[in-house]
């Protein structure tokens, strides 16, 4: 029998790919979304209209903080709940009022839904969209969640703080509401034995089944923003020095994650976290690797360092532990250069369309 | 110079006995408060009515999650703000409703402050009222605040996290609002260059200057609630072994820490953690203190053992390292024995205005 799949952001960048990924393999998908996105900023890749997505798939539009609609779907026990329906901007939410909405729609958003998990389907698993910005840049390695039981670093070492959440050094008011939701999380299948794989995801980029493609300020991501920035023929933007590490995978490695998770849920009770990402980079090997895709097509990109509107560490050491999903099967695809150079030729004929003027940061974090 | 003291959650238990001590020692004080507590519950201590409070400080109703009074007020640029305007009950948390009540407002109303300290008066010193209870029990020695620079339980080794925050295990929504806090205060002395001491108090008891005194399943405090038991007959509920392990203060006790932080504030920048109790006990050992002190008065007073409503661990270690306010000069009253007696003393004349109804506990964590 299929699983049952319910998407929560259902018509979002990941959302919508996701849900197609696993309609083409037999899930039952369906999903809820209030299409805030959609109508804030235009994706740079025509996506399809609202009524066309709500005919192809089982999509119901819905505010999650509120929705009756909600508890009728999880009525209906679903397998899993993927998670995706949160503010996901970090520049947004270092305004005033960005950082009440985000900390409004994520923590209560999230904290609505982990009730009435409990009271409608607590064996569903719920799998959370999370970020590897929760760990922030901690001067060790980082573990999977927990701190492990022998000490970070030495490793036959007991140390006494094992099992407890791994500290978080978020940095930013939206990576603050990642670490809150995963604690309320945590909490919900120590208490009342849910459970739950929380995943840290690192930076995604590039296209899939059609879903939208974002590039401005806050709902762009580094390798998306420089994308867009190298087809409309304006510098890269770097911040500060550019030696800033993250872990990076492409859309469709994100796709391949998640459904390794659906398909190995954990117990009930447990709450798991998998550090999802494929490859560690600096964001100046991102443009290098955007600058060498796009001049292999044509066009000549450069490179602009900026004052950095972030308060981060530009120089940092950046060891992460990535068992989890390795152990599952998981195996990252590390041609980076092919997914962009595949991003940017699906692009070029929308280039006309990018707007110029959304493309360089404007909010300081200081 | 008198320094300018602004009480967040002025009419509140410790709220209002603060303001008078203040007062005495001549601080400036002004105060707000939503007076919501006293239209919710009875204080069996009678306590002055709202405008006699309004007469004798300067005390303003508002909510501070949407005031603009308390922008005016911080445009006066207060030496200290006291934050004790939380909803602080941990069973009331473990609701549907009160948890998205409590989360909404502590973590919401805190983030706003933050920012409009920020925007206002970024100098001024914020001292924030947490709890122990953000720690749970782990297993190991709870340092103050961050994770120490050698490893804890092993004092020669160098601890790879050092400098992370030290990683709680909240054992409700309503002690998890206050890890979130936690981590929003940190972010914005980091980032903004904000001052604050994070208090991580100990369980309050006992009375001073004609404070409110309660009770009941949501608001009483242990020892609170075993000194109305006792004064009502009725014999005094433990849940499950006892054996559960805290850090307690008297009143008058959490006034003088409140005061040493204020006089000594931090430098600009920098977040600071007090680790603020007098002494460490477990519910089976305050039980025995009502005990003896109710007998004393002649109250013969009984144990009943409940099945634990919570979910906590019933036997565990617990060390905590309180250095920073002893090295700032406090001396605790280790005198429980007499504290408990002379509140008994107090409340004896009212012991007929005891509402047995909301003694036991109602709310299961589970």
């Amino acid at each position: 029998m299929s699983k049952k799949v319910l998407i929560l952001g259902v018509d979002g960048y990941i959302g919508w790919a996701l849900a197609n990924e696993l309609t083409n393999k037999d899930y039952e998908v369906f999903g809820v979304d209030a299409f805030f996105r959609r109508s804030t900023v235009k994706s740079l890749y025509p996506i399809s209209s609202k009524d066309y997505r709500r005919d192809q798939l089982y999509i119901l539009s819905d505010d999650i903080r509120y929705s009756n609609i909600l508890i009728e779907l999880l009525q209906e026990s679903p397998d899993a709940i993927i998670h995706l329906d949160e503010q996901p901007s970090a520049p947004f939410s270092m305004t005033h009022n960005g950082a009440m909405t985000t900390q409004s729609n994520n923590v209560l958003g999230t904290l609505r839904l982990l009730f009435l998990i409990k009271e409608h389907c607590p064996s569903t698993h719920l799998i959370k969209i999370g970020t590897m910005g929760e760990y922030g840049t901690p001067n060790c390695i980082i573990p999977e969640g927990m701190i492990p039981s022998h000490c970070i670093d030495e490793e036959l070492r007991y140390c006494p703080m094992q099992g407890l959440m791994f500290p978080r050094s978020p940095g930013s008011f939206y990576h603050l509401s990642k670490v809150f939701d995963s604690l309320n999380i945590k909490f919900a299948c120590d208490t009342w034995g849910l459970r739950s794989t929380d995943i840290m995801q690192g930076i995604v980029f590039g296209l899939a089944h059609e879903t939208r493609f974002d590039y401005d300020e806050n709902f762009g991501t580094v390798i998306n923003r420089f994308c867009a920035q190298a087809l409309a023929g304006v510098p890269l933007t770097i911040y500060g020095a550019g030696g800033q590490t993250r872990g990076f995978l492409p859309l469709t490695d994100s796709l391949r994650c998640l459904q390794i998770a659906i398909d190995n849920p954990p117990l009930e009770g447990t709450y798991r976290t998998f550090n999802q990402f494929a490859h560690i980079m600096t964001i100046m090997d991102c443009a290098r690797l955007v600058i060498r895709a796009a001049a292999d097509l044509g066009i000549d990109v450069k490179v602009r360092g900026i004052p950095n509107p972030r308060k981060e560490s530009e120089d940092h050491t950046y060891h992460v532990v990535t068992d989890a999903l390795h152990d599952l099967g998981y195996e990252p695809n590390l041609d980076f250069y092919s997914v962009i150079r595949e991003t940017l030729l699906t692009l070029m004929p929308y280039k006309h369309l990018i707007n110029k003027d959304i493309i360089y940061p404007t909010i300081n974090w200081r």
